[in-house]
């Protein structure tokens, strides 16, 4: 078989075999999703993750008390409550910044961990929180802050109209997050999943149900090529 | 078994047992619905209709030329072909109307099939068409007349987010009607349909996927009733 | 983007944007979402509508306890515990009623949800329970009652058969609510949506499983227009 | 592994071992569906039928064309062109009847299969047409008849209540049959199935979609059980 | 509307009216569901159906501890544990009897309830149980016991193929009884379902999920027209 | 309602309303979708477009004799055979480019339509195709093209797995296009699309099921930021 | 990235490419699946496959005409009508022998896919035919011939309960391949793919629906194996 | 009906029929599935395996508490803690081994009980651990293990890429295992089961979700054939 570009590095952690390259492939290091994994298993993979790579290191969907066991061995990690992202080595905010538009309160928590994993990998975040299309005037009264946005992360549960009307006022990338929000017909998040899927706003793209973290990657993904665009000069 | 009030009488075809009940039940005669059914069967249940009631008699989803061949035999009907309605002894519009939204051009046979039933039993009719999200200025420019509306129609596909938009703006009764427009994501009109049962605008209903028909009756209903209340003086 | 009459408000709380202009729109307050909310989050919204707004102010889905410890902010308060709402400002029952149907006893806390709703939004309530249709002769029974019913709201699990016969026997709006009463194939309530959408009885709108709250505000978009129909002279 | 008492035959065709011991182990022979089959391997089966039993040979859902070539080869054969049924050595109507309910016309056709494939076993017939719940006064002019009924079939497709209201009015068994009419939310058959599942109505039992034949053959189960307590004496 | 024959009873208690007409209608009392109802609404309900009517009264899906205080009130009641069924006044199994076999062992909770409703309705009750065909040798060796059967249940999850190896092999009526045993693919009974809905095996009748209630039901029907035919001369 | 910033414009036409503000909006004119479009209403709209906006004038999914009927209206389109789209001042190829990769060559019309729509609103397009990870090498062999690209469309049906093993080796957005390629377990694009949304590579986002319009447009939405990001100096 | 042992070629012909490798590594050239592909991208396919490669080259699902337009370019092919495969340069039947044992004459497609591409890849294949457990005698009257083969592919529709069967009467490796034979609830397959992959018979391994092929070329991964371990000496 | 060979016995123990047959007809004694089933009824079914066979006696998933209660009775088995299997008479290693791969850590106990089961009857057992495609360098780096394997089962969750990918680069066979690992759109391993389905790699074969017991039997299904074709000399 064909020989691969680059040098890749693997930390075989024998629970774990932690993918060293990643940063240098993708320009942020493997990222560790708690739930399902033993307090140990994190510390040894974070452990692994703080000498094997320069970037920042993330633990998400982590309770507090696992954060706080994980953090007796790694000081210097931040943990932001609301998102339930534990960091280290969160850079500044660079250029590129995302907007987090909510529709109702209790699409907040996946609205907090889109926010909360795009600053610990050096995005800039602005919210606009509880803008749902059933009181049409709280958007539009904030369509010039829509307008002035990099990345537009719609977080909306229940029906997700919400990324639609979003999408049709701007033009910039809009990643829908449809949330679990609602109950019966909502289907856990399916309902606003396939509405978002069948936008009639052109262009608008999808993150799995309640994955603030895959809006924030993709933001991230995003952000890695403007940024190549327009050297950090 | 209890003895109920009234008096039922029905005609029995054979192929049919037609309900000539219904116009004393709830103000109007029983509709065909013409799919499955033979030209001869709908020319007989059509006169059985006009012998046995007073009121509007309708045949629905009929193509011009099984509408041609019971026009032969029942005279003085008239044939609506984008809404593809036969009917006798169409009322004059009464007192109340009922405003068709559409999302998009695709939407519009199934809008067309709402307004052709709604007026062929009596109800006013105003359309305001192809005022989908992605381009929300058109629908604004149009708030006044939603705003006037006594009954509200809405009829679009893909993910419906016309509905939860409308029934924000509006206090007055929203039948939702998902259409089978779209693709993929959009399966055949069931994403429209859980959006709209899942709208985050309270006191919407819903009707079948493409019932433009359903609509039209539950309009009718929310007519019987206001007409109840304002009696025809 | 063309500029849209009225002059909206709204209170921004931080983690919420109460719509004080929906009371002018659509002739009610916004109505508060109990689950996912903190009692403190409760307890502010609500003092942001009693201040903002003139009618009713209502919890839905609050338990007892969380009822009570906002009522200790806001007094003058009463909280319906069968159908679990919080209202301020009751008005006393206006000219319009609806008649909460019941296929059974499962389907009681939907139908006291409804019920609940609709008395703190000022509609007259009536309850018809137990009347499934394995044992018809209930429901044949109360044809009278139901005839004379304005809004009929049918509240059936399992199968929903109650919604068409309801349906077949009156000319009123029909809204049915889907309960997720039933096992099985019942689905939790996705059977009888689906039945209910399916209705051979003609112009039955529905809302989503479970949803009182739904029907309830369904009901009053008739009555809003009913009341602008027969001014409170 | 055990032996099994009696001694099966079959008779192997090549493209078809057909089951020669049926008859005994269940009173009738094995029976052709003919979907999928070239009508020289319907020739054939039959043939091995016609010689290697005794009781009624059937053919199902067999066009008129293929009925007609099947019948060069094999006289004495009757095609009911309602039901598609081809049958050989029609038993006289034994002591035991079906009755045979549907909602609309547009169930007729698998009405027509239950009654074609009924009769041709040696069950009696009674048919009750277009008694849909929404129009509820035509099943009631005719509980007498259901209450006389030894087995009722129920055919229904939409919301399929008719199985729950006639089994609620009845203590014979009642075997419901969903079908394919209706659109939409009627989802080709599945939404009555679910529905005739979850039926509020103790004890009736449910075949396949559109499948007339299935309710026949659970009626012929039945008979050949009531006969076996009442000997043709 | 058309009167009906008969003169239905209804015993109106406010939070249920219990149908006391269906002894006569099916030749049994209405049968209490516990799950759902308090402890004081089922005394409630027994206390007018034991009054009301002079059959079996019977309670189902209720626990030990609700049994016990409902035999408090209503003494001579008997309460089959595994099957969860509290019972009065049941009669001594009649000439109908019903052989409910099983395909696992993690089947016998469905099982234990359909033969705990079966004896409490006068049925006789034969039980052949863990014969699934992984080990055919074990169903095979009991054929003898099958084909001397009146009505076969199949109690079966997983892939539910008992239902139709069992329907093969004999000519009497077979009420199929799909189980929630399995995991993954067997979606909590779905898959057992629509295969027995499926069998090959022509005349299989299905029931919904878990419910051995519904087939001991459908067992009474058929046990209702067995004696009709023969008089309990 | 707040006033929102801008004057947007609508072409009334009757049959459409279309949206004259969007390429203001968005930096692109709305695109015409053919399908359920008679080809005198896309002539219609297309005379609005081209009049009412200075951009490119798209219309997707259109057959070749309705193109050819179009054209013969408005001179100066051109036909993308292979991608269905037909297009009128198509602007040279600008700074920013898509690479659109796919699995097998049945994807290749859905990577045909997101390559035309691309290039029709002045985006430059790679193609890697037919570098399914049944032979992995294959892709291995163009790593470096792909980690050249600026935004990466995957177009794959099946299990999709190419989603989420060329995400994995690119830092680089990327487009996930699910098509409805394969049968069976496949579900028309369903698999894919739900194995896209949890590919566990970080950052994908998706679209609709075979809609490389879809794609095309999310990339328009990057390179619409990139370009402000780096001013065609 | 790590370099890959081995040196794969890959045939680029621009619309494909073509996977030369492949025999390396899996014993087996790449095969051409034709729905959707051109005759001549049939038959460049081949030409590079016939180049490429050693062993057998086969096209499936290949319509009568097409293989014939293919053949004049490529003459030495022989095709499989019922199988529809296409095949050149088929090796003798090896040591390995796989039994396909059908339900039905539905059926017969599926098998003669999984026959016709299994002899084409070398395997021995014996064929046992209509033996559906509605029979059960069929089944067992060849339950020596079962015992002795190596591999049993198993072809079922409907509820698909021959697979069970089967399984738990031999030690051999079972591939189950469920069809979309049957209507209704059958659901295209989808409940005999449910049903297999539930199968109470431990160790059953089961394939996409229709996937005859599927099926042989999971019976060549056996072979290849049990060549290995017995090399044809 | 036919005899069938051999003379199974079967240890009725009133809540179960233990299947003495199964170790003569598979090589391999009934498997004991813990979940549903009483300690004591555990305890019996073993006893009635270890009396009545001669091979390993098993019981799967199940709890440290009740595998020592069960070994109070029967000494002499281990409990394997990851796979959660209690085993006696642990054949040695036999010639065939299977090769384990894991996508992520979370998939970790499906591979634990797929080794435990997979040891327990006699096979080797090779590990390669989180080699998921989002690092495709980890996997690649072991391909030469990979191509050493005999048979290969791959284990993955969410979109169940590595399946397809790990049988693009074997020959060997491919027992692929979904898990419910992810949460969404992942639906509970629905979305893996159905892409692993799809695979583009030829001849892979899938067992249900979490089953590692599946593959594992599935795995001694091809041993028992390889064993067969090279004697144990």
């Amino acid at each position: 078989m064909a020989a691969v570009p680059g040098s890749p590095a693997t930390a075989e952690l024998g629970f774990a075999a932690v993918d060293l390259d990643r940063e240098h492939r993708q320009g942020l290091p493997e990222i560790v999703y708690a739930p399902g994994k033993q307090p140990h298993e994190i510390t040894g993979i974070v452990a692994a993750l703080l000498e094997g790579s320069r970037g920042p290191v993330l633990v998400t969907r982590v309770a507090a008390d696992v954060a706080e066991t994980v953090q007796r061995t790694h000081a210097g990690g931040t943990y932001d409550a609301p998102g339930r992202v534990l960091a280290w080595r969160v850079p500044p905010a660079g250029p590129v910044s995302i907007t987090v538009v909510t529709a109702g309160t209790s699409d907040g928590p996946v609205a907090d961990e889109a926010a909360a994993v795009a600053r610990a990998v050096g995005l800039g975040v602005t919210e606009v929180r509880d803008v749902g299309v059933a009181g049409l005037h709280r958007l539009l009264g904030r369509v010039d802050e829509l307008r002035e946005a990099e990345v537009i992360v719609v977080v909306a549960g229940m029906e997700g109209a919400l990324a639609s009307v979003v999408a049709g006022l701007v033009g910039a990338p809009v990643v829908a997050v449809p949330t679990s929000t609602g109950y019966g017909a909502a289907f856990e998040g399916v309902t606003a999943l396939l509405a978002m899927l069948s936008s009639c706003a052109a262009g608008v793209t999808v993150v799995n149900i309640d994955s603030g973290f895959g809006a924030a990657l993709a933001a991230h993904r995003l952000a890695y090529q403007l940024n190549r665009a327009v050297p950090a000069s």
